[in-house]
């Protein structure tokens, strides 16, 4: 089984190396080729998303991704920026679902900025769509306004567009997690003044006739983005488009207070998938050895249960994170009064040695 | 000065008449004329915005709103169903930018979901623009899809749009914000995916030159979304889009765990303005007298400060609502312990008394 590697930008070095680290531990017989993406794939060949590393990443089985951006790219145009490698990677791999776990660790539950009571035990699953939506729709770009107040005036545009097989694509998939967790699927949308969304929210009435066991709900995202913050256990699965699962899963990732410690898989429709953890490339800390490793190490687990079918080596993984978690082992962004702060490496020898 | 009075639906009629007892007490000549919108619109006229109610709110030199919306409506076609209503008012009185305060009050700081010391003390402010970007955008609808990798399939549309002039107008409206308050504005976009939101990002780089006093900053809106739950008072005021801005109000309003309490203005560029409560029109506890009428009151306040001119009358509003909350009153939404919990008519009774 082969595996691209995409350590990427910022911290995505130092961390993936630690992820590495574990799974040559499990004793299987991985075949593990590196390459550059972001920033690095620019540095190296000139271009986010080099023309190697596609081919890497579309003939292995799975992909390790770390992180991409630094802000010395800013300046870059945009086909050049490091965040389309990753928005390239999802849509030539067709990765359309995207699994973003919120968990709220028993040990951890103080670094939330949320009260113990309101997140302690959280375990929530945000399904965004990830090949469609405004991100990819076109048309787009720069014009001068052909209709409406501003005719005339220099406008920006995009379209946001999902199909109805598009949307039946991603439900099945987030009733069939559902279906394996708490049986309740919200899907969110803006359909009182969407086009978009009435056809997204049609084709998920749809398809939940196939799916009696699951309780299908409905919800704005304006009111999602509340629910999260007042009540975010009210949540089992939530499903989503591109868009609005970009913000949403982004603010459960955070309700948690420790996004050091979120995984994340992006599926095609024959779990080949690309894992990478939930939190960007921090290049303010880069370099200095106290990135948090576990976020990538569970995505390595992901990696292991959806695209490698491995399940027995995805539960070591993530119970050698419970132990190394109930030992004490905190690097800074999960420090706890009393715990044991460690760096990157360190963090990813515990892990190792609770295997 | 003649004030146009919507109570809409829900819990829209009792809560308006609190406010409206309110704005009789304070001695002022104010000509107000009430006209029904929303489901009560479609009720009493077969159309969510009634014509007569539009030529009302043209005509009056500010706009009083409860809110709308019932699921009793949910099976009529999206033209008429309640929330069109207030989509039409923004858009036929150009109402473009929307002031969404969210503070947290030292008397309820204990109500929120988020640890006091995260959120004691909070005083943001969200610029919303209200006329443009995917709401109103065109084209949209349901169609085949005319390319891409389903093509002829069913599919919804909608076209997100911002103009230079709508930007560069929201923006000087929210540098002037700024200017009053802590000088800080962070502008809010995705300009790492979306045409709009670089064209968003140039404009408002630009209009900071005006504004050398605010130091202005970017940030894309998954990442706000984050900030707000991580560390909200690290803002001071917030300006973006539509789309963005309904999300991350309601978000940034849900923060403060009274959105009981949350004002809102929705402002032309005269300054005529419509002012509602930030909270909708929760049918379920319709009728009840319990809804809480305090952010009615606190919207009419702003009424008479941004449109009426009448800035002492407003801060005497402002005070009297302070005082009743030092004095412990507490509608159900906003209960502390030791508190007197009282109805909807009772907290406008212990408002006219502070008066
Ligand atoms: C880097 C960016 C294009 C990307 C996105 O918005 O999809 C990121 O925020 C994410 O959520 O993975
Ligand atoms: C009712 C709805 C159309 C409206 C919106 O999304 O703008 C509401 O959520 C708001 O924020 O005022």
């Amino acid at each position: 089984m082969k595996i691209a590697v995409l350590p990427g930008d910022g911290i995505g070095p130092e961390i993936v190396k630690e992820a590495v680290k574990v799974l040559n531990a499990l004793g299987e017989k991985f075949e593990l080729e590196e390459a550059p993406v972001g920033g690095a794939g620019y540095e190296a060949k000139g271009h986010p998303l080099p023309d190697s590393t596609l081919a890497l990443a579309k003939e292995a089985d799975a992909i390790l991704f770390g992180a991409v951006g630094d802000w010395k790219y800013d300046s870059l145009e945009r086909a050049l920026r490091p965040e389309q490698a990753i928005l390239g990677l999802r849509k030539h791999l067709q990765l359309f679902a995207n699994f973003r776990p919120a968990i709220c660790y028993p040990q951890l539950t103080g670094a939330s900025s949320l009260k113990p009571e309101i997140v302690s035990g959280l375990d929530i699953l945000i399904v965004r769509e990830l090949n469609g939506d405004i991100y990819f729709g076109s048309p787009r770009g720069i014009r001068q306004a052909p209709d409406g107040a501003f005719e005339g005036a220099r406008e920006g545009f995009d379209t946001m567009r999902y199909s109805e097989p598009e949307v039946r694509r991603i439900a099945h998939v987030a009733f069939q997690a559902a279906q394996k967790r708490g049986k309740r699927l919200t899907s969110v949308d803006k359909a009182n003044v969407l086009e978009t969304s009435q056809l997204w929210k049609e084709a998920m009435i749809d398809v939940a006739k196939e799916y009696a066991d699951v309780e299908l709900s409905h919800m704005y995202v304006d009111n999602a983005a509340m629910q999260l913050v007042k009540a975010p256990k009210s949540f089992d699965v939530i499903v989503t488009g591109n868009m609005f699962g970009d913000i949403l899963s982004d603010e459960a990732a955070m309700l948690t207070g420790s996004i050091g410690m979120l995984p994340s898989a992006s599926l095609d429709k024959n779990n080949k998938g690309l894992y990478e953890p939930s939190h960007g490339s921090a290049p303010d800390i880069a370099g200095k050895g106290i990135a948090n490793p576990l976020a990538t190490i569970l995505s390595a687990a992901m990696m292991l249960r959806y695209s490698l079918n491995k399940a027995e080596q995805a539960d070591r993984i993530e119970k050698a994170v419970q132990k190394v978690l109930e030992a004490g082992y905190r690097t800074a962004d999960i420090a706890t009064p009393g715990g044991k702060q460690v760096g990157t490496v360190e963090m990813g020898d515990a892990v190792l040695a609770a295997l």
